[in-house]
């Protein structure tokens, strides 16, 4: 491990710019890692998280943070990078017992987006890989579940360097069994700049939230029950 | 399936201007396939390569060809994106039973493509991708090995909203055995435009290959052999 070179350990965290991956970035640092993020710039119709994701780099202090452009709506497929669909807004998609998968989905996204952290982290001598998905995500999208994540890290163990040569990866998964309000709460045990993160999938150009999608309404939930 | 809605079916192939995916499109066909093409622009020293591409999915008129723009160059990692790092050549690097792994390796880059090309065969409801990986290319680089493309195709059943639903996808390798000579053999008999196709880790900037690197020499063996 790289561990008897540095001094720190060093993890590679999804960060998108919302409240969920700003807190895997502080929990890899209270588990003594030296933190560098990777936000992706792929087409979406809110660059504020790319702001908010920048925000929260510089006052968690992070290591490092890249940005890296990948033009995904050429792709199409999803609400959030095709223009011509709709974001769905006062409906439950995200609901836990919902079974369709909603149009928000993009696809095969935590699959691409965990290979570039994977490169960037073989390329920077970091062995930890860290996503903010959680218990409510699993309801619609496929790459959220547990079963998925352990499938990457097998794969990422087979298609690198690192990993053909003993030195495993490791993803972790720190929300992966907590609800929103939970999330909120160790937010804010670990100084995360909550005000600063944005979860809404139709901001306004200045940043302002929707208040009506599906991840506005379960954040405002999360603060309501946090608050009570 | 979408064959009972479409007449034909559709397969996606990461297309990257060398011989061996050129050979794999053409191959797709034969079998009955609506080719769909899928290049990355990932900041390679040889964009003549793409070039290549492009003229090689005009020749064999597949039904679509899609280049991607991603800067792996923040990343590094590479000789081939890291400017700052040799392509090595004179030397064996690509000899099937060294055991290094070459500097011409790219950290992630086949999980990073397949990926790629997953979420764009989820977008125009294709169920099949191909790779052209092959049995040379075993020695050196692990994300070319037959656990690795197996891995992947579990992981992409895992996270896709097809691969949930039932409608699995199938990761071919149809060169996956195959020795260079082999290759060629094959790709002329499926009229592939071989001479529009570049191999070479270090074209001059006309194109024209170094004849000296990993690439050109196994393709050189293996015209010499052919006509032998």
């Amino acid at each position: 491990m790289d561990s008897t070179q540095d001094t720190r350990k060093r993890a590679v965290v999804l960060l998108s710019g919302g409240l969920d991956s700003a807190t895997v970035a502080a929990w890899l640092q209270r588990e003594g890692f030296e933190v560098h993020a990777l936000s992706v710039d792929y087409g979406q119709r809110h660059s504020i998280e790319l702001e908010a994701a920048r925000k929260v780099a510089r006052a968690l202090s992070l290591a490092d943070h890249l940005v890296l452009k990948l033009d995904l709506r050429g792709v199409g497929g999803s609400a959030l990078t095709d223009f011509s669909i709709d974001v769905p807004k006062g409906e439950s998609t995200m609901d836990p017992v919902a079974s369709d998968i909603p149009s928000t989905y993009v696809p095969a996204r935590n699959t691409l987006f965990l290979s570039l952290a994977l490169g960037f982290a073989e390329a920077r001598g970091a062995h930890d890989l860290a996503i903010g998905v959680n218990a409510l995500d699993y309801s619609g999208y496929p790459d959220c579940r547990p079963e998925f994540i352990q499938a990457f890290e097998n794969l990422a163990n087979l298609a690198t360097r690192e990993g053909v040569e003993g030195r495993p990866f490791k993803l972790h998964t720190p929300l992966q069994d907590l609800r929103k309000v939970e999330i909120l709460r160790l937010a804010k045990e670990l100084g995360v700049p909550v005000k600063e993160t944005i979860s809404c999938y139709d901001p306004s150009k200045n940043g302002t939230a929707c208040g009506l999608c599906d991840s506005c309404r379960l954040r405002s939930q999360a603060v309501a029950e946090l608050e009570s």
